[in-house]
């Protein structure tokens, strides 16, 4: 007789397949639809959705999950692991009532077209009140959910297993605290000419040169691409099978290439997770805030770091011959300007925090019942001038600016910052824990870094909750600690080792 | 209620949808697909097509289908195709056990590997035993899905519906009595001076010039795509996606212009195919020998016409400006020479189908049981012989150029000489029934002969079987007439109109 563990591992094998089917459509969307294809595509994207929420909210699948529950063995922590995400997520699944789920399915189509038209003409007005209809749609899955302290938190928990308004809140506002005098002194520095970095960067060359680096820091091209589009992103849609996309500037060689490794810390991430556990939760990465760790580790520890363009300015002289009398400090200078500025995609990595915080405080205040939909505008422009010391001027710069919450996105900016405090904090713990990551971190040979995180969090898939997991790797619990100083060191040039 | 034939509506439109989701992964296989995805995708595939199988077996459809047939109306032309369509792919699919059709997708999987290595090798033996198990399961299906005449006739039915074996034999037999004398004449003429075409052509000129021809003879690039693979074809994965293929050769833009014709008529057959049927049998297109002879008549009826050149040699000055020199004659001379050559793929279109005459005749003999697997080389190399007057050498210029047999593909290759034969017929008949389109073609304006197929073909999908549309749309059935007429005019110069 087949186990009711063994059934949930051939459903879940089977519905993984299914997911990772609608994953290259849904790259498919973004990268080469044909503009005529996208109502059609609309219509598989929701069917695979529907078939796979169906076939797991069956009342067998409950059954099975008691089962699997009562028959676990004292020493199993992979099928403990399973059970405890199949729970999670059933019990997660089968409360929301279907209509509901194409309720909002519907809303997020309508709501995304009136935002984009809303932010062309930085009109608020226009979007709120579909942002109205989101929002409250999501109070009634986060109802559903359930939550214990308070109802954002089951909006959050669904980017970040186990993480709560409260303690993020105790993070980021420690993180503010310490970042504050860092971002005041950082944004004082007198500029990098960046016009001394003029010149032409024709796509194949950049292209070149962005698969050069990506191959040289262990992104495997006989599973995974790089391909164009106009966001940038990564997509593991089967277990050798992992894509990323960039955009190129042919007057600015450092947007794609920055692109390209904050993609290839995701995709490594993905081209890390357990294979053979592919199919069960435990299999999964385990969280947005750690994903977006390795993201943040390849783009900002190692990318803008002296060691980075020591080694490959000389390549890039290759590729790109007018950069020819610049040095590795013109690079590192360059790549490292701290600016007060109003978009988040653009900010640099000591004020790209306090934009989080910002949407954080807001997200709080929304699903707290402290902020009416229409009063966001003003809100928003308070808030941000608080922080930076320089005013909103339209709502284009200011709240309209992402595209999260018109896609009912919400609880999900945090997990930015959670990646740059996790980053921070492993990328300390891994070159304290072994030396030979520092030695040849100097040295731009990242292998070992890659090792060290392969060992610590890729293989472990979903094993851990995403904070235990993390504070296994590193010995401690992450704080604000690392990333401060890691940011007092770069821009405050307190020491030259990062 | 809902009605049997609503339901069968619902079910096909949904399958449609998954159908056109599993094309998507097949197009990005042989695109995209980085070599360490294919083990996965094959294990998607595969679960796409048990999907769909199980879903069209059930016992339900089958009531629904008797019940549609006996509520249908005495003039309702659409659902009388449906009910016609649905009737013949059940019948076909609920007499294949499951086990068969497993056994066979594994053959395959095998066999095409071993096909590799033995044309490699140019080893017939290598691939023999595969071979042997592929006809013998092939054998098994034919005998379930029945037959009236002979067994290969239900094998080449599932490409050609309602075509035998006998029919076609006398067809191509026709055929070939005609193009002997115009194959020896055209081959005795002096050949053109290719080393005229010598120079470089980068592929990024190809492509634009390419797009430039697609596009201006009724391409859909808001609903369609060209890119780059090893072979080219064409998948129209939804309505409003429709994805070329072509292969750059930068020493001759020649290759891939002729490759994008060809694909180009495939793609405007499915670009014009009724959106709103879509889904329902009478909506998908009727046969390969008619979706073939979309691709010939812009292949050869057009890209190798007088007209064409006069029309684009200027364009294609443009992109490539050393071909500055030569006229329109010498491009028509050089994409009309004959030669008796032995891979059918680089065949001209007077030589073209005696290669298929010749496997017709040998897959004709091996379902008849007149032919051992092991005597297929020199079968082959003989009739080969008598053919075209030249001898095989090897087996990999003979007997295992093809891929097809290893796919377990038998009764395809005649769909590709149907393809010839109704260009020809349906080219002349446009011509003749509408002077418009004669006079406009020989103006290279080929809008009047695109909405001529339209009108006559496309839009019709498949509400008639693929003989009664063709006889319908040119006012005759086909016969080889049209072909061999256009052959000679051609290749013997005896009239300059085409």
């Amino acid at each position: 007789m087949i186990s009711a563990y063994a059934r949930l591992l051939a459903l879940g094998k089977e519905l993984q397949l299914v997911n990772d089917s609608a994953a290259l459509l849904g790259w498919d969307q973004e990268v080469l639809l044909p503009p005529r294809g996208i109502a059609y595509r609309a219509e598989q994207m929701s069917w695979f959705s529907g078939y796979v929420h169906e076939r797991f909210i069956a009342a067998s699948v409950g059954e099975w999950i008691a089962e699997a529950e009562s028959g676990l063995a004292s020493e199993d922590p992979i099928a403990e692991a399973n059970c405890r995400e199949w729970r999670h997520e059933y019990q997660r699944a089968t409360c929301l009532p279907t209509k509901l789920v194409e309720e909002l399915a519907e809303a997020r189509v309508h709501s995304q077209a009136a935002w984009a038209e809303a932010r062309k003409r930085s009109d608020f007005s226009h979007f709120a009140p579909h942002l109205e209809k989101l929002v409250e749609l999501s109070r009634e899955h986060a109802e559903r959910w359930g939550y214990q302290d308070q109802l954002y938190d089951a909006l959050i928990d669904r980017f970040e297993r186990g993480a709560t308004a409260r303690a993020l809140g105790a993070t980021l506002g420690d993180l503010r605290a310490s970042l504050l005098p860092v971002v005041e002194a950082a944004t004082s520095r007198p500029p990098y000419d960046r016009s001394r970095l003029r010149g032409d960067y024709p796509v194949e060359r950049q292209k070149a040169f962005n698969r050069e680096v990506a191959e040289s820091i262990g992104f495997d091209f006989e599973a995974g691409r790089i391909d164009t589009a106009v966001h940038p992103f990564c997509s593991g849609m089967a277990p050798y099978d992992t894509r990323l996309t960039t955009r190129y500037d042919e007057t600015d060689f450092l947007s794609s290439l920055f692109g390209v490794l904050h993609e290839v810390g995701h995709g490594l991430y993905e081209q890390g997770l357990p294979k053979e556990w592919r199919g069960q939760p435990v299999g999964n990465s385990v969280s947005l805030g750690v994903h977006e760790s390795q993201s943040r580790l390849w783009e900002n520890h190692v990318g803008r770091s002296r060691g980075f363009w020591e080694r490959w300015l000389p390549r890039a002289v290759h590729y790109f011959p007018h950069l020819g009398g610049l040095s590795p400090a013109d690079l590192y200078a360059a790549v490292n300007q701290a600016e007060r500025s109003h978009i988040r995609v653009e900010a640099d990595e000591v004020t790209y925090d306090l934009h989080i915080l910002l949407r954080f405080e807001i997200e709080c205040a929304i699903f707290g019942g402290d902020l009416a939909i229409a009063d966001i505008p003003a809100e928003w422009n308070r808030r941000f001038e608080s922080f930076f010391g320089v005013p909103v001027r339209n709502d284009a710069e200011g709240c309209l600016q992402d595209i999260h919450w018109s896609m009912g996105i919400f609880g999900y900016f945090p997990t930015y910052s959670l990646g740059n405090l996790n980053a921070a904090h492993l990328a300390r713990a891994a070159k304290t824990q072994d030396s030979a990551v520092a030695k040849a971190f100097e040295a731009a040979d990242y292998a070992p870094l890659l090792a060290w995180m392969r060992k610590h969090l890729h293989e472990a898939g979903s094993l851990h909750l995403p904070n235990d997991l993390v504070a296994r790797a590193a010995g401690t619990p992450v704080s604000a600690e690392a990333l401060v100083s890691h940011l007092r060191e770069r821009y405050l040039d307190e020491a030259s080792v990062s």
